[in-house]
């Protein structure tokens, strides 16, 4: 059964900080300490460890190691993933840069733009195909993650393009809402929603 | 009394719903509906509304025009703010022409980097000044948000010496945790974090 949505939203929060404890030479977290460190409510955050199975170990809280492991396998995030960018401007390029330095749990196998301009040259490694080879790229080369930083004009085409391909899971960071329907998921990224907690504590 | 973080979290996400309503024409909205579109609980929208005073008509639901005005001016989304944008790389950039495509709420006023190939050039219409010049622009320009963008290597310093000028509330992309203590907020964006839900989309 699939967890609740809010509870796939925090996951991600919470293996960030068990890996900067884990990092820092901790063994072990209560709560009340991961909640705060991850901003989420101490309930929220037992709910969401509730569902992962029996992990606490009551006085001496939960163990990291123990926990990442755990959070880690139910996100996927002990595989290595592929990611295709769409759109190579300034945000693909800043994704494409950022998916080569951190190498970890998502590698960067496409960039694909329709910009002549673009075309054939190599950012982050990778050299940059016209929207047309989508399909033999992605259908022979396995699932793949897409990240959508194409103008907002054309973001929807690209996602459906995308999913006619076979690509299930998407993030879209043009600043237009794509809903494709339940059978792909798209995330829509706004970077606005930032900058409107920023302005709330501003006002306090 | 500040809200909770995570409804300052959650506010956000439901002011862009109701933007989304507003322009489709909706004039009420029933807690559910209002909830699934946001992707959060139920439960947690009715808590987070209830800090906003009694909003809700039953039957017909939260009026959309009023809701949407009671949370804009709580988080701060009904004035203009002043942004900064410290490294002017790639992404950077990409905020930059994000932020003076939106012209809204945020309004791009400075641009900061160290490197003298992107100095005395213009981006998104503004000049790209010394970080020596920050105190002279911040001080006397009124109060700002701050958007750092730099390599990881330097976001710390970066965002010690916004602070230094008055800067209180930061969003940091540099893939490095920073935290100034209570007086400041940094809010540390992690793109990392949407990758890890897609993944576990597809594992499902």
């Amino acid at each position: 059964m699939p967890l609740p949505e809010p509870t796939i939203t925090r996951l991600p929060l919470y293996l960030r900080c068990l890996d900067r404890l884990h990092e820092s030479g901790e063994v072990a977290v209560d709560s009340q300490t991961l909640a705060q460190m991850a901003g989420v409510g101490a309930h929220n955050l037992r709910k969401d460890l509730a569902y992962l199975g029996n992990l606490g170990t009551r006085g001496s809280g939960y163990d990291i190691v123990h926990l990442r492991e755990t959070i880690s396998s139910i996100l996927g995030a002990d595989r290595t993933w592929n990611v295709a960018i769409c759109g190579v401007g300034n945000l693909g390029t800043a994704f494409a840069k950022y998916l080569s330095s951190t190498q970890d749990r998502f590698m960067l196998t496409n960039l694909f733009d329709v910009d002549p301009q673009k075309l054939d040259t190599t950012v982050a490694g990778i050299r940059v195909l016209h929207n047309d080879q989508m399909g033999a790229r992605l259908i022979e080369g396995g699932p793949h993650l897409g990240i959508i930083s194409t103008p907002p004009e054309s973001a929807l085409d690209v996602a459906r393009l995308l999913a006619s391909y076979g690509v299930r899971s998407m993030l879209n960071f043009a600043p237009v809402h794509i809903d494709l329907g339940p059978a792909n998921l798209v995330r829509n990224v706004d970077v606005g929603l930032h900058l409107l907690m920023l302005s709330y504590h501003e006002m306090l």
